[in-house]
């Protein structure tokens, strides 16, 4: 299922994400070549564990289809670099967060941090220091991604003028996804009804990183028009919301086998998602009493999870996500319309959409 | 005493350090201008604070002392940048390092995650999450510096050329960086008698990274020759493994008052440092069942801390490693002599020697 939206009849895209596993590939193993020692052997295995099960390669993807949106034909060297820095990036992005939720699970495998305290623990290393180790090691990991991010982009071979019409965009959505990262660390653990705060971390986390930037990024590298890049904009914005109104969704109801992830971590961290913020809104006392006493208790059992599932639905909340969801689907899909691009982006881009809002993993 | 090394009476250095202040504060604030809202401010807060407290500017220096070892004159836009750079890196890697050891203090303050722990509960934090939050917040300020640091290298305005021969060198640079914190990580916790281990830990962390590389930069920025880059790496190598032997005797031996850290840290967190491995190496029976019980753990007191470096005295490793620093600093002032380069520039070195090799803090 997270792949359908790369199974794609269209020719032109067919090929590139095989082209962009390959150039991450190769370059893993060039780093792994220049590594000092046999010590660093865990850091690489678990980046191409990570890097290479079931990603969906979204923001790459969307590059690349932006970079199409703006004329370009096929493929080249400077967009499959620039699209497989994204994925590095996202890896960083994924390793750190998991460190900060201290997240067990990711793309159906222990996340980073736990996969690390387990080698560690395996080579003989202390148990009194293996949570300790595990989450320094990955904070180090998702550092090397963020570095090995930039220097895939300036392994692009981009020109003068391409490279002042791409990295301020690389700045800006760097900047911003680090800014919704610290938003939506600063609300958790506080119960709010604040549907507006919510959506204005999606905005940061998902809908410009996931989204916008990407197609801009491919777009401006293909030297695209602004008004392509605004056509862009209207069309991510809404659909990355959606994006994450579905992955707050899914973090609740959805299935593990499918996610890769455990369902109810957003509960047991206190997420302040729109779900929770509309919960609050329509809860009755005693609904409201039972979401403040159980939403952030790390320790939180599947009874309890299950009783929270209950509230959300009872008050109504996971049904008004669902019609956000639509809404904003729907507004993509007109701005695609709008947009009036080359028949397969327009293909592409329409897959994208379904898969982003419809997808159960 | 730190910032003794920029009191020089050469004129093209002298006013360098201001210069990069200047560059580094018109950054933040233009940072700070475009983050979206009131919510960051204590992002700012830290960085300023740890920013301009009382930072040696160590590899600025020695990356415009690169540059002018090279032949180019006074200073340029983009050296400044370059050197600028090589600060917010290194304020990365402070705060990521912080974390990870779970420091309490840095630069005579409060360490990047305590300090946002206390800004989060003087704002209303619930205290059960102070510490998490803490420890998320610096993981981001941390990326946060890391980007910028990437930002300000794009916009130092090199030419293709002047790209090609400084970028490889950054990304040599920062990965250096990255293997030599893991190797620190990884052995420590265990105790070991292997010095040359703990040696190479050191070349990668601090005498690549903190010395060589700032030097290297400097000197591609300028075009230097290939043999004046193996003159820079013959001075770099010693200096910085003096460097760090001379932190090592500061972080059980030095005084707070003048380090900005408690003394003690490294034996609480059981660092495979030289020093500890001489000592292991020569220690009585009695003195190695005594390191062994007591390094590495984490709430060793103050009593306990002054029994390790009584054994740190008595085994001779202290006199030893000051020792190694001495041949080590001898013989990165005979690398200097034999490089013939400027007199300016053999000045601010010979300073950043003994500044390195002797200092108090």
């Amino acid at each position: 299922m997270a792949n359908a939206v790369w199974d794609t009849t269209v020719p032109t895209l067919t090929p590139v994400r095989d082209e962009i596993d390959a150039v991450l590939a190769d370059f893993v193993s060039a780093q792994e070549q220049s590594a000092p020692g046999a010590e660093m052997a865990p850091l690489f295995t678990t980046v191409r564990r990570l890097l290479f099960s079931n990603g969906k390669r979204l923001r790459p993807l969307l590059c690349v289809a932006g970079w199409h949106a703006a004329g370009a034909p096929g493929d080249s060297h400077a967009v499959l670099r620039v699209a497989a820095a994204l994925e590095l990036f996202q890896m960083f992005a994924l390793i750190h967060d998991d460190v900060m939720d201290d997240s067990e699970a990711r793309r159906g495998g222990p996340s980073a941090h736990r996969a690390l305290a387990a080698a560690y623990l395996k080579a003989g290393g202390q148990r009194s220091r293996a949570e300790t180790y595990g989450r320094g090691a990955a904070i180090l990991l998702g550092d090397l991604l963020l570095v090995w991010s930039d220097e895939m982009l300036s392994g692009a071979g981009l020109g003068t003028r391409a490279r002042a019409r791409v990295l301020p965009l690389v700045d800006s959505m760097r900047t911003e996804l680090v800014y919704g990262q610290y938003l939506d660390l600063l609300s958790t653990g506080r119960i709010s009804q604040d549907v507006k705060a919510a959506l204005r971390v999606a905005r940061y986390k998902t809908a410009k990183y996931t989204v916008e930037r990407p197609l801009h990024l491919g777009v401006a590298l293909a030297d695209g028009a602004a008004q392509l890049q605004q056509h862009c904009s209207d069309f991510a914005i809404p659909l990355g919301e959606a994006f994450q109104l579905r992955d707050d969704l899914l973090g609740v109801f959805g299935d593990p086998a499918q996610t890769g992830k455990p369902v109810g971590d957003d509960i047991r961290e206190g997420k302040a998602t729109v779900l929770l913020a509309l919960a609050i809104q329509n809860a009755s006392k005693a609904e409201r009493r039972l979401l403040s006493t159980l939403v952030g208790d790390p320790n939180l059992k599947g009874e309890d999870i299950g009783r929270v599932r209950t509230v959300l639905e009872a008050t109504g909340a996971r049904q008004q996500v669902e019609t956000m969801i639509t809404t904003r689907r729907d507004a993509a899909l007109a701005a695609l319309e709008r947009a009036d691009l080359p028949p397969h982006v327009t293909e592409t881009l329409t897959r994208v959409v379904w898969m982003a809002t419809e997808r159960h993993g």
